[in-house]
């Protein structure tokens, strides 16, 4: 049987008097990545099929090979065995021009009441869907293992940095929980992001709607969508939801390249806070010592790959005008490509994370390298009723003298610290101790181990309630 | 008076051996451009020192003080008599030496349990919290301007382009409804994003908290913030919030680009399809005949500016390690420009867009030039029972033949439509008509003059319901 | 024979105690997109070799040995025979295990005295002078074409638009010679990059250079390198040479977008201004009358990709420690995307350039709606001694005259125009027609129909020297 | 007097029935900004007064009153006494009005024969030229300051890190050189886009050069440009010139970023590489004891925001069609926002650079801590004819040996050496020696002392003769 839609005969071809040259045929095929599509195309297909069944704008025997032939042309692309055709464009004319292969004159039928435009959109919309669930899924065990990790070592002391110069000394635990937190907003942002996602454009044809008196809603049921497209020329040229999603996940590989660069330096042997197993690392192929933080260095640079890909789709649509143009052809490899490298990311740091394990020494003596305590010695005077600014200034000259006669702070004798002010007193020795500091930041948010422990009781509330949502959200399905 | 803080005497200087240098001073200075957020710090210090009175960390004598003092403060910003100063680096320290030298002593207490790290992203949040509340009523406003436009120009049929070329006749009102959809989703975005940006950094202090034992949802609720950061590490070093406003300013502006596109062709002399009037164009210094379409191309080009500053900020976050760093400095001109920038945009273009005027006999014209109810031919043949596919290409060879021989479809006679196929008959010409042809896509979200008033009608609950849940959320202030 | 690097035994691997998960693997190879860069690693490799037997550092035996295992190995990629693996991380290894598979022990010997870092180094910048110079073939080729057309269409006249509006006429041959312009700026951009990208890091080893006596300047000259970089830290870790080529190959891109935006407008309907052959179009899967300037269209796309392309490099290096980190495996994707964009977008235009066809009835129409000699009245003016500024403002009081009494400015009468000035005469109508406009700016670089000739001599002697050049360097070669 | 060109008597608006609304007027008006072109917009004005009465275009006596008038204005914004109003829009029309004001019917002469397209383009191409040698001044007093220091530490040994993991000792001399190495290369590529910034567009006119006869050679001279555009539509609408400069100062700061990512890390207190002084430090508001390295934190930060520039501009052009728009007024803010943020950043790095102090004890022990010369070790047995990638293997195994004994590697005992290779003798000690590792790289780049000084010596000599060029072309002018 002869290919209905090929070659000299493309979907749109009558009234052309020559070929397309094969250089712009090459150079306007997408079917070799748009062909990740099929599946939603497929199902985005049955469902208006079997809308137009409905309606009476098919027949009922026509519904039926088009549902048969669907569903043997999901099989031969899952076992391989699809022939995809440069000649024939795109994912959608490969699978139309095969069904009529297929099943004769009722696949000729399926592109009735609808255009590309639409199509293409319900597809990306379909696809993101299921990415942000799978990507926040990912998310929600990336959360998990940090907590674990927080509660382990909730009593680890680091030194706290500002400006990379040691400022507090802080639990280990409570500087994993800062990372929590940013994959949490994450996980919202892509929840909110969702919403706006899933909505069906289906039924806006090229751009106007269409002559036939479709039933979008009950489509729209039917592919679980919670709302249409409201205006059809909106439906077809809007490209936001893309640029919504691949902005958050630009933020999440923000936060994985600021987490990346912390193990390296971690790793680096004049910090030595936490070790790796030999499994997550590499060698070089010329120096035999060799033990190479490779994943969260990839991972950094992967960041910018993002942030290309989301400045990639928002030139894309910069001065666009309605309703479609070809340009947004390039809409779908920064969407892939975005989806893709967090989908990839999120696993490896999954099981890294899991097995950071922190030399809980070597962050000690970090700590006690920068007079960490100053602060709390200044606190300890506005106790005693010394105005913060005082206080401060009074504390810098101690500081000064300490690192002048190379002593920690708690190794200042009380006669000499009382030279800088008589309000010092032998109870100050408790608070210039590390984990006495730690504990004494004990509001709501503070790294002391009770509220570093609070916070992770309220993220694991916070998860299950999450996981909890999801299973219903299944159970709907 | 001398300045309790100033030159010779930083905040934090007493310390250092010698004195910062100028060339370092005028590099790391902020307060030329972080002064914007005065009374946003003014506001916060009010609330903390209120805190601090009632938590017994400083006395009410002194508390009053520094009311009194910061009342003052602001009146003399608001005069215009505060006398700035970039020795003192930026706008906290401005306003904490100028405290100090009004009330003395007690002005030395407000620092007491808080840092300029988490002072500054209080700041910023209580700054985007209001900006976002701005620009999404001018949102609504240009919603307004554009659902009135639509309503009035129903009746107007225009061309409706995909790849700028013909497609099918759409309604005016349609047309602009399409814009409304985008600034709906703006305003939407804006909302989720500020339940981010609505969240309180105060109290994390330098980056662990503080020894005192502040109370942060008191300063929470007095600052009017739906919750507090819940991770001091995460509180000082997050700027989330900035990145994913200035994203959704991106995404505003890029729909103001496309509309700025569409208004400058249809300025365009062989479009003409509407009228500015004088007050929004400009001339040109050497052509005397000159009215140019300035406003929107203006706004088309500080698309750039907006999407620039996303990318500064995406550049400036990737891959800073924890806490607080100086870097950050550099978050607040980009928040800043963004958000003038779209105000500004916003202000003229809810003018501008109520001042098109439609030239509805132009549009006509251009719509009957491209053969725009070929569709509804093929959907003709369709409903005879042609499968679609063959529908098209009989109607694209029954398109050539009208090019060929000159005509309109509508004026190619019967006989020669039969002789393409012999189903077509003398009722085809109804739906040949543009009017006919607009009016047949009656579904949810089509360009039939039912629908478009249907969206109008849907739109306009939508606004007045946002409008009345603001008023509620102005009566809980 | 077994895998001499493979899995259990990787290059890097005797001092780890775990092989790498399978996550990280996948995570971190680059073999997928790296061995682009096979036939440049080869021929690097093959020099290093001829360098390290000249030095005595390998046998002449060895060295016969790696320069046939080489050669087999290039044969047997160019058939599309060679296994690549992802277990063996990436091109170099790939081919480096191969050969020792090939020729045994010597193949051992291949990365004496270099490292991997300095070896991709290599390897990207022989691809990228390669590439270079067949981008600027192209450029080349797709400024004839425009030449061309301009010397062919040089006495047709359309509107010279500013701000989209009519602003004077001017020849279609002075507008193509301005996109000449820009592929010509391009060209030399290149060349410039061209330098920098052309200077040898090899020799400089993982990032301190090697204890073997190695000849630097012999492996240099082998490659056909300029210059070799003088500094083994710089010459790891510098990406400088990337950047800069994607920058200008962006700006290629935005030049094409520029003519894309023209383009589509021009075969809208309502301009008319040029026709396509049908070979450069498609159509519509639901509207047969369609014809889209596709081409164009998805080109002005494309631009969106190479700017997010130099973004994402931007961002990989953006602090960076030295010398060579994981990040950079980063840098390839984006110059090999962008490199392909580029490639393929200038041989397409090449092609349709060419085949444009100025409609040039519709242009002149066109230009003549918008008053486009107003200008030259007021020149005419001037000439006559009245001050420029005084003579728009006369010329600005006609051109709203004529426009209210729908006239253009030739047809309003001499009694008529003499009431805004007495001045002028009745020579004023050849002023005031067309033509007569265009040849009257007839300085260097203005539109007049000689020195739009002029302009297409000195830029086809500008390529004829260019041409020759390049056989000069061919056959140096 | 009254304003000639002011509010309602524009120097474009006889023809308007209206006045710009003042909403428009104030987004559109451009004075606030463009007033820093003042002086070159005055230099050119001069420049094109003089040829017009060389071509008798206008009187010697309206010349002499222009020339006074100018040189007037000039001294009036010199001494700050210059009225700007935003109602003249831009800078052009308040200097073409203030002229008026001041010598009457002569300064409506100005403009004759040429357009603010061509203007103002003019007057950014005299700016970036004179900015463009003022930034390659400042890198030249960098990179002295930087090969400075290398001479002066040649003998520093340091850690050369890959991957952040002690790789091989290296010099910090040769570290430092890779920066001036970088620094060359952007004064090169300054130097490159200075050929394309000195080119003049000004007798372009509006965009196809104007009717007088004009001698546009005799402007290029006396304004000292090397070249004329030689298209008229081109040189109005080209802005390729800004985005080249701005795109090679994004790579300066890129390499600004990387120095100032290593001088926080060596100043953190578990590396403790370097000292700067406290006057290039800042302390804490909260932390007593704190010495932040505010600057390179600060710079590093600032990459973002001339990569965001960059960003800006390039979306900016993309699909502008031809000739001037409006949008082209947003290229202003980032061209001088980038030049200033790079004139600004190496200020402050030249006087840093040469107050950074090595700990030199500490790098060393830094260097001691990763095995950094199992790389000449393996090197020690390819001598001794083990095949490179075997004697990685062993020396791999020798490096789990000593890890997990604790000992470096010179500290194995020649017996237990012997255990994993028979070829080790007791020579080996030596190369195991850091001083004997790093000298032992003495080919042309390497890391050796003597390389090192050969690279100062060949820098020393490139600056020279490009400051005796500078001068050169100074004594031209």
């Amino acid at each position: 049987m002869t290919d209905p839609l090929s070659k000299k005969n493309k979907a749109w071809s009558a009234r052309f008097s020559e070929p397309v040259s094969k250089t712009v045929q090459e150079y306007t095929a997408s079917v070799e990545f748009d062909k990740k599509l099929a599946f939603y195309d497929i199902e985005a297909s049955q469902a208006h099929a079997e809308m137009l069944q409905h309606k009476k704008i098919i027949s009922s025997s026509d519904y039926k090979k088009i549902k048969n032939g669907l569903k043997k042309i999901k099989t031969e692309i899952e076992r391989g065995e699809f022939d995809w055709s440069v000649d024939l464009e795109d994912v959608h004319l490969n699978i139309e021009n095969r069904l009529t292969q297929i099943i004769g004159e009722a696949g000729k039928k399926i592109h009735t009441a609808r255009s590309r435009n639409d199509q293409v959109a319900t597809d990306m919309r379909l696809y993101l869907r299921e990415q942000i669930d799978e990507i926040r899924l990912k998310l929600l065990d990336l959360r998990i293992e940090l907590i674990k990790q927080a509660e382990s070592h909730c009593d680890v002391i680091m030194p706290g940095f500002t400006h990379l110069q040691v400022a507090q000394p802080i639990s280990f635990g409570q500087h994993l929980l800062a990372y929590e937190a940013m994959f949490t907003r994450d996980h919202e942002r892509l929840g909110d992001a969702r919403k706006r996602v899933n909505t069906m454009p289906l039924g806006s044809a090229a751009l106007a709607g269409t002559s036939f008196s479709i039933d979008r809603l009950r489509v729209s049921k039917l592919l679980k969508f919670d709302s249409i497209c409201e205006n059809s020329i909106d439906a077809v040229s809007d490209r936001d939801f893309v640029i919504e999603v691949v902005s958050t996940l630009a933020v999440i590989m923000v936060h994985i390249s600021r987490l990346s660069e912390e193990i390296i330096l971690w790793m680096n042997s004049n910090f030595n806070f936490v070790t790796l197993p030999d499994k997550f690392c590499t060698g070089s192929s010329i120096m035999p010592q060799k033990k190479n933080p490779d994943v969260p260095e990839l991972a950094r640079g992967k960041s910018g790959r993002v942030i290309g890909n989301l400045m990639a789709l928002l030139t894309l649509m910069k001065s666009q005008p309605l309703a479609y143009n070809k340009d947004n052809q390039e809409d779908k490899e920064p969407m892939f490509d975005s989806v893709n490298t967090v989908n990839d990311t999120l696993k490896v740091f999954i099981e890294l994370v899991s097995n950071i394990k922190p030399n809980s020494e070597e962050m000690l003596n970090a700590a006690l390298r920068g007079y960490p305590t100053a602060t709390d010695l200044a606190d300890y005077l506005v106790k005693k009723n010394i105005p913060f600014r005082e206080a401060h200034e009074i504390v810098s000259k101690i500081v000064s003298y300490a690192i002048n006669t190379n002593l920690p702070l708690d190794k200042v004798s009380i006669l000499n610290l009382q030279k800088f002010s008589p309000l010092i007193e032998k109870d100050v020795f408790k608070i210039l101790d590390l984990k006495g500091s730690v504990n004494s930041r004990k509001h709501i948010g503070g790294t002391a181990r009770k509220q570093v422990l609070n916070q992770v009781a309220k993220a694991k509330k916070r998860i299950s309630k999450t996981i909890i949502q999801k299973k219903r959200v299944d159970l709907k399905k």
